[in-house]
């Protein structure tokens, strides 16, 4: 039997792209989330199983059915910043207790020990100031999510020093794509489309946005390629600030007027969130392909012709 | 109706004499913790009321029915560095899934939020080198037990600046006492029973003893002293190297030979482990009672007469 990669998450955002790409890749994909995932679907996204299940020891015993396990992809965490403020357990469990759960899988299983790639977050960084950050910054979370991503990669380090868990962890940045149905993009569109683009914050903003398809596929190299037992990296693209890159899609909205900025800060988000990315293209050969102009223009496409649910 | 305050693993080793500590002051004791009670033990530890459960938000909210709560200390972590080797998720579950409980468990209750103390450990610092350790020293722990008292400690720092729950954290170093059934004490009183003190380790080892009542004082202290909203202090009292530790105990016992080493280090145990405890007594006035010599004599007393099981 040929080996199988596993992705947590599979059916979130992020977790689909994950494995649509490593099944173009030629690999086995099995998924792991929470709801029923249609056959169609399934194929869609290049899962040959799923199970609808919290992350857990016994449901990837369960999922894997004692094929061999080339590597875990955990992209189940949370994913927003604003619920875990209302919610800090929920965020809690899904980033944390998920991470312990999927670790204890690897280290348990009978034979060589698969890699573990966890999807985190730049949040675990927090305010670091006007430079661009690279993996070697002092982590200072500035929400109850940030806190948490940084939770499970202590449990990663944790788990890769004294379990020889190979990990690498993923500090994405701002991502972006079609069928993402939340966040600032999808929120913009709906504004744009109404003509009131008025939006939080000052505008000044200053975000690294990457596009899904290049962080599937950062996250599939970090899965795959020869690296020290604990690895690191960001995964971020372009820098836009927020004015330019609603200024960039409200354009792509006919007869919207400019977007508009109330001046209020959102709470837990920093002024600038922006990568240092050279260890990711310098170890493992990943370079980012979306444009972001071509990437907003794609996800415009796509929402004024996606359902409405 | 007087307020309660709540231990959280009020059956163990430190929560019992918390209890019973909190009880003479004239507190109103409820325990949660594993196994059952008997209603002498349960008069023993000063409990007025007692549930045999997981440390969750259900079972204290029907713990508490609906009492004002004055304090909740959580003394039901993971317990054993060795054991994190062993069973890590296990250790996570036990240090820090109960913390994000008993934390949400604050953050949601109706009215004024209680404090909540968290009994942590020394281990979270890590090899610190040649010197007393300050709360104000970078955390690097070196045991799986270590990784999950930090995470523990981050979310309490997380529920304090995000969800305003007043948190307080108690780094404990060496904590004996008589009723403690396993660690260095323990294992030692058995091997100069039998005539054979032979220990791992070089005796050099340099550790803070703090007899399990001045631990329990200062839990208590921590509860009820009016401090910031997250503080943090150390607790440790008499330092002493492995070799006087032992010495000292194995004169209690008739005819042993002196305690001899091997000269092999224990896994994820430090060379030196000492506090610099100046933050707790300065700002709770707390002030450690119990002489090291004054508590083996205790401990050997209490082992000589304890029942084998």
């Amino acid at each position: 039997m040929s080996p199988v990669s596993i992705v947590l998450g599979a059916g979130g955002f992020i977790g689909r792209h994950v494995s649509r790409a490593l099944a173009r890749q030629g690999a086995t994909v099995f998924g792991l989330g929470h709801g029923p995932l249609s056959a169609v679907e399934k194929r869609q996204w290049g899962l040959s199983r799923w199970i609808d299940a919290d992350v857990g020891v016994v449901p990837l015993t369960e999922l894997l059915a004692g094929r061999p396990l080339a590597a875990l992809i955990h992209c189940a965490g949370g994913s927003a910043v604003a619920r875990s403020y209302v919610e800090p357990l929920v965020d809690f469990r899904r980033s944390v207790d998920s991470t312990a759960e999927v670790l204890e899988f690897a280290r348990t299983l009978p034979g060589e020990t698969p890699r573990v790639v966890l999807a985190s977050s730049a949040a675990v960084y927090g305010d670091q100031g006007d430079v661009d950050i690279t993996e070697a910054s002092a982590c200072s979370p500035i929400s109850p999510y940030g806190f948490h991503k940084l939770a499970a990669e202590h449990l990663c380090t944790s788990y890769a020093r004294f379990f020889a868990v190979p990990v690498t962890v993923v500090r994405l940045f701002s991502v972006y794509g079609e069928g993402l149905r939340k966040q600032l993009l999808w929120d913009a569109c709906l504004r744009f489309q109404r003509g009131e683009p008025e939006f939080f914050g000052t505008g000044h903003e200053l975000r690294d946005w990457i596009h899904v398809d290049d962080a599937a596929a950062l996250l599939c190299a970090a899965a795959s390629a020869p690296q020290a037992r604990f690895a690191l990296y960001n995964g971020g693209h372009e820098q836009a600030t927020t004015r330019e890159l609603l200024t960039t899609l409200g354009r792509l909205f006919d007869g919207s007027p400019a977007p508009v900025f109330t001046g209020n800060a959102h709470t837990g988000n920093p002024r600038r969130l922006t990568a240092d990315c050279d260890h990711a293209r310098h170890q493992l050969g990943w370079r980012p392909q979306m444009m972001l102009a071509e990437g907003l223009r794609r996800y415009a496409d796509w929402f004024k012709t996606a359902p409405s649910t």
